[in-house]
């Protein structure tokens, strides 16, 4: 023991450049000792190194504002042994990127992953001479940018994937809808539950995930909202997920203001117990600040 | 008037062989007087042809078990002038499809959409000698396939697309995860809305979908999914979805077992109305059978 804090080391899905790794160098940006983030192919990789103790955790996308939650974050989540201890909201805004001395008018084609290409719709549609190709994310579209060395190539990514693969921002702010956020959860090793919260103060307001399994008759959700309500509880995300091997039990997440430890959450979840077959808290946390 | 009936327009989004166009096929495959299916290059596309009236309705997907709500359809839905005639749930159950003559041990690549890829990852990882590709589309990879006539090129997608692009099946069923299903929601112009069931006899349980914008304050659901269960109303889905324009206010997705139009859904909904910023339904229609 020297004094001299450790990196922390950071598990995320995707390559450098990506909205993934944005998020993550900008979350732990002011952490003493630094950061070591690390890419994995998978989720499940990420999730996979946390609970193996390779990484002290991962921040993976739970929720994006256009195309809705990320369920195998939910699963990951479900099969256990890992809590989320925090939580991050980044705006997703695409740029086109291309090489030095590139132009929007000398490009011919562009790269990005189809939901990124699809979400960049009316951009393309206004300049009818690209041609929208396939890839597996924004950041290694870009990167193959960069590896082909075409001037005429493209790509739609993020404007840290400009700086990582040494290309310019030919347009920014190209995604059609206006306002596309991806919320991402910091999750540990299921006995950091208790461990103060990581990277922010921990006086702040606090927030609450829950995956309920209920039976299938009228009033099993209502009773649960009336438990919360009754407090002044107060929920920022429910849904239901189909289960199709169980279709007469219903799955839901539901994020709830204030910290499952503490009043008046602990009393409203003692009394949620007896009327779910299945309560799981997945984690109490810091509430992120709004996206900038 | 010669009494042979015309032929149904239904829009899809997507190419031949397409699991919506799978799902649209089976759906109208007994309809007297046939059905004409016309692909269209996106969802807007599609909700366009109904509005305008070049085709009679469009099967769009909405909900999928593995990766969620479809948000812009429901977009499509909360712009106005469409409503909900009816469902459909197909399985899907991705297949990896060569050239006749091909054998999994000689294909060297395999094309297909990023997501299907990346649900069939166990499989990929059991045959390390396929290198994954990037597709637009399943059926897009099942063409580009025939179209390369390269015996090495294999692509993930429905068994349907085998026979449009002359492929045929080497593997079946390769996705990680068993029961995979989309619900798709047939739409058609709003003053369809008091229209008989498409389809499907009318005396069969139905269902309603709803839009609801609630103000954020506790108890404000709990206060909407009251009034259902106090009069036997049965929820099939809930979800909240983030309003990045209005963070002060939620939008909900809800659909509920019944008619809207008969009791007990329609003295509730008399209540809702009261308790919501917006109420807006979304179509009530003859609830889907289970995926076979």
């Amino acid at each position: 023991m020297d004094g001299v804090p450790e990196p922390l080391v950071v598990a995320y899905q995707g390559v450098e450049g990506s909205y993934s790794d944005l998020a993550a160098t900008r979350r732990y940006a002011s952490r003493p000792g630094g950061v070591r983030l690390v890419g994995c192919p998978t989720f499940r990789a990420a999730a996979e190194a946390v609970r193996s103790g390779t990484a002290a955790c991962a921040l993976l996308p739970i929720e994006n504002s256009t195309a809705g939650s990320v369920h195998e974050v939910y699963d990951l989540l479900a099969a256990g042994g890992l809590t989320i201890t925090g939580e991050a909201v980044e705006r997703i805004e695409h740029c086109l990127l291309g090489l030095p001395g590139a132009t929007v008018e000398g490009l011919r084609a562009v790269l990005s992953h189809p939901q990124a290409l699809s979400q960049c719709e009316d951009f393309l549609r206004a300049h009818p001479w690209l041609e929208a190709r396939p890839a597996f994310d924004t950041a290694g579209a870009a990167r193959a940018v960069r590896g082909a060395g075409d001037p005429s190539l493209g790509a739609i990514a993020g404007r840290a994937a400009a700086a990582v693969y040494g290309l310019v921002v030919l347009a920014e702010s190209i995604q059609s809808q206006e306002g596309n956020f991806t919320r991402f959860v910091e999750l540990a090793r299921a006995e950091a539950r208790s461990a103060p919260p990581r990277g922010q103060a921990g006086d702040g307001p606090r927030k609450t995930s829950l995956l309920l399994t209920l039976p299938h008759r009228p009033g099993a959700l209502a009773a649960v909202l009336q438990a919360l309500a009754a407090r002044g509880a107060n929920l920022t995300k429910l849904e239901s997920r189909p289960l199709p091997a169980a279709p007469w039990e219903y799955r839901f997440y539901l994020d709830v203001e204030g910290d499952a430890a503490a009043e008046p959450l602990a009393s409203a979840l003692a009394e949620i117990v007896g009327l779910t077959a299945e309560l799981r808290v997945l984690g109490s946390y810091p509430r992120a600040a709004a996206a900038d």
